[in-house]
């Protein structure tokens, strides 16, 4: 009777999605179940990668913001999962849940918000569902695809590696969580490179604790390293570190390699890029696994202290 | 200006619906794009269908129904689709959108009424979203694995086919909406002998008006032969015949196939399975593309009639 009167709230989100994810169903095509950015099925001689997301009105968009950088959010942030395993993006079905007093030319714009965004990366989009609901929301399926174990895990952290992160972190509310590209070239490339890697969606601090984890190792990240998004901030601000490592729906991909792949990976990333490559922003080191942040050449550990609210079931 | 003020309630959803739709990014791979059960794209050497579906509180079932029974069916109208195609269930993903009030137990007998029905297909579930949110509702992105070039569409019927339906229909609403198995194994069944199949979900009147007028043909439906659900309604009565008519979800397969394949079709069912067979309630004669009824004797027009209320996208 005890058990009947509690809510999911009261139980604490993490703890019950991880109930929720455990002892699923399986099957022996299933390479890589619930547990990283995306699963990963056998398909004959590829594998698949399989991801959903979901953006509600009122908690990742307002309905004050433009629909068309609303609906280039719900794709990219599908793809972003993709791009984390180093998949290629190849179909995506978008189910609509939508108020019927909605104007039309909202869902519109959305809609070519998508459009314009599957197109930019030759993604399909194949379906879908659409419902009249109280609230509006919008899921992205997608599917990926690669060659055969070539998925790039959270797990594959290795001793001695370096940590590196694309683009600079922090302050996404201020509309790159609006806008932001998925990595899906950089993950593509960076697949050959790299040990483990995952997008940062929740915040360095989060994200990197998950690599940390999964992997089984020690994690210490530079303070001063981290490349923080806006120049107004002092760099070496506080402020502008605790967003870098908290504010999350950065999107960038965060990984680990050994160190000498680092100067192969900048080479090839200048034939690929424009942009300017990954920084090295930590390293592995002996010890348990854990994540640290080194500040005036002091350690100190690093709690996930990101985006921490009703987690995604495939990061529990 | 005018145009801004229109809603989707105001311009109708069906129109609305076949906006979004059309003219969406596609690629080479993608065999069968929106308009049928599921899409179809190439892996390889085998065929892919992909759909989705969405159950909300309030429109797909109620606050008081049994959690079991909601979890079962937000998988089981997933699952449908797949059949319709002749396709093997292979992956989902169930993205769930909860009020942080509700109580964990609804949420786990929600959840083992999922796994109940996807471990009795030997459907692997390999992640989803986890999101809190005011309406209660769960989205199911299902994949199916296909021989190449074997989906069965809506659009194959050929002059001179008979049109047959597996169980029966009318008054779902009493529980069957709830319960129903999903056809998967028939409809492996059935592709090898039939020319057009469709899951009926939203009412034989819809739906084969949908497989009319894909396939381009006349098709005249028996009234007195189509199968009633309810033994207590006097079978004949104009009220079981509107009800398997309109009330749709029954989740049955419609499809049609050449004359001289019926008796090979029951030969192979009877083997597979203990329920009875498919039957006959109408055929496929010269005229324009069109669904009529046959009562009496008498041929009139049958207008869809079934629920039109937010049509899903890939059903436009």
């Amino acid at each position: 009777m005890k058990n009947a009167a509690k809510t999911i709230a009261s139980i604490g989100e993490r703890a019950f999605i991880r109930r929720l994810c455990s002892d699923l169903p399986t099957r022996p095509d299933v390479i890589l179940p619930v547990g990283d950015d995306t699963a990963v099925v056998r398909c004959g001689a590829v594998d698949l990668a399989l991801t959903s997301d979901a953006v509600l009105q009122d908690r990742h968009f307002l309905s004050s913001d433009d629909p068309h950088r609303i609906g280039h959010k719900a794709l990219a942030r599908a793809l972003s999962d993709l791009a984390a395993m180093g998949a290629e993006a190849a179909w995506v079905l978008v189910d609509l849940e939508i108020p019927g007093t909605m104007p039309t030319v909202f869902i519109d714009a959305l809609y070519a918000g998508i459009r314009s965004l599957a197109e930019r990366f030759q993604v399909a989009i194949v379906g879908g569902d659409t419902t009249e609901s109280t609230q509006f929301g919008i899921h992205v399926f997608a599917v990926g695809t690669l060659p055969i174990g070539s998925a790039r895990r959270r797990n594959g952290a290795r001793a001695e590696d370096v940590v590196m992160v694309t683009g600079s972190l922090g302050d996404s509310r201020r509309g790159h969580h609006l806008d932001f590209t998925p990595r899906l070239a950089e993950g593509r490339l960076l697949r050959d490179h790299v040990h483990a890697m995952i997008d940062i969606s929740d915040g360095l601090s989060v994200d990197a604790h998950h690599l940390a984890t999964a992997s089984g190792v020690r994690i210490v990240l530079d303070a001063a390293a981290i490349p923080k998004r806006f120049t107004h901030h002092n760099n070496l601000s506080d402020e502008a570190l605790q967003k870098a490592l908290n504010d999350g729906e950065d999107f960038e991909l965060l990984f680990t390699l050994a160190p000498e792949k680092i100067a192969p990976l900048i080479v090839a990333w200048k034939q690929h890029f424009t942009e300017p490559p990954p920084v090295v922003i930590g390293h592995v080191e002996p010890g348990s696994a854990g994540l640290w942040l080194r500040v005036d050449n002091k350690h100190k550990p690093l709690n996930p202290d990101g985006y921490d609210h009703f987690k995604p079931c495939r990061q529990p």
